[in-house]
C-alpha cells in the first residue's frame, strides 16, 4: 500500500491558501473546509508552508489574540516534510510519529498532487488488514 | 495489543485543566506540554470534557480573538468519547478514523487513568507489526 494507492481513494484535493492571509482567516478555512492544515502558496503556486491546528496553537501562545490578525506566514511551519507516491504506508506512519507531525503534501514532478494525514493512513491500515484477513480466511477455506 | 499495553509503554500520565480557564491559559498549556489536547475537570477531577487543538479552531472561528479570554468550557468538547484497558488497537482506530477524534482519555472504575491519541496507537501498530515480522523470520528460519 503506497501513497498513490491512498490518493486514488481520497483524491487529489489540497485545500491551499496564499500566504498572506491572516492566522484568523486561515483558522476560518480549516473550521469551514473540516481540515487540519492547509498548504501555503504563493501566487504562482509555489508552496511555502503548512498552516496546522498545532500552528495555531503555536501562535495564540506566542502572541496571543495580536496573532490572529498577522498573515499565516509569521506561523507556519516552513520546512515542510513532503511524501513522494510511491512511498509506503509504513514508512510514512513511523515518520509522522517518529516527528510528531499529521499532514503530508504529496509531490510529483515537483507538483502538489495531494495531502495525506495521519487519519488517511490509518483509515488505509485497516483497509488493508481486513482485505488480508478475508484473503487469509479464503486460502484457509480452500485448504 | 490493547490500551491497557499502550498506557503500559507511555504512562498513565493525563494532563487536565479546571474547566474555568481561560482559551488562551489552555492553550498555552497545550504547546508548554506538547500534547495535543487537555482533559478538562472539575475540582473534583470529574471530567467535564476535552479541549483540543480543533476546538481552539473552532473557538478562533466563532468569535475570533474575544474567544481566547472565556473560559475554556464554553468550547470544549463535552460529549467525551472514552476508551476502557480491554479495548483493542484495532477497535480505537476504526473509532478514530470514523469519529475524527484523535484523543480518548482512558477510564478504568470511574476514575481517569491514561489518554490515547491516534499517534500512540499508530506507534504501538508499528511495533506490533515488526515483532510480528521477526516472530515470522524465525518460524521460517526454523522450519
Amino acid at each position: 500500500m503506497n501513497v498513490a494507492m491512498i490518493l486514488k481513494e481520497k483524491g487529489s484535493k489540497v485545500h491551499t491558501v496564499p500566504s498572506d492571509v491572516s492566522v484568523e482567516e486561515a483558522t476560518r478555512r480549516l473550521r469551514e473546509l473540516h481540515v487540519g492544515a492547509l498548504v501555503a502558496v504563493t501566487g504562482e503556486g509555489k508552496i511555502t508552508g503548512v498552516f496546522s491546528e498545532r500552528d495555531l496553537v503555536r501562535a495564540v501562545h506566542h502572541e496571543g489574540a495580536g496573532a490572529l490578525a498577522k498573515p499565516v506566514s509569521t506561523f507556519m511551519t516552513k520546512s515542510v516534510v513532503t511524501a513522494k507516491c510511491e512511498d509506503t504506508l509504513e514508512e510514512l506512519m513511523g515518520q509522522m510519529t517518529s516527528r510528531r507531525i499529521r499532514h503530508l503534501p504529496v509531490i510529483k514532478g515537483g507538483e502538489l498532487v495531494g495531502i495525506v494525514s495521519i487519519g488517511d493512513l490509518v483509515k488505509a491500515r485497516i483497509a488493508a488488514s481486513e482485505n488480508e484477513a478475508e484473503a487469509l480466511k479464503q486460502y484457509i477455506s480452500a485448504g
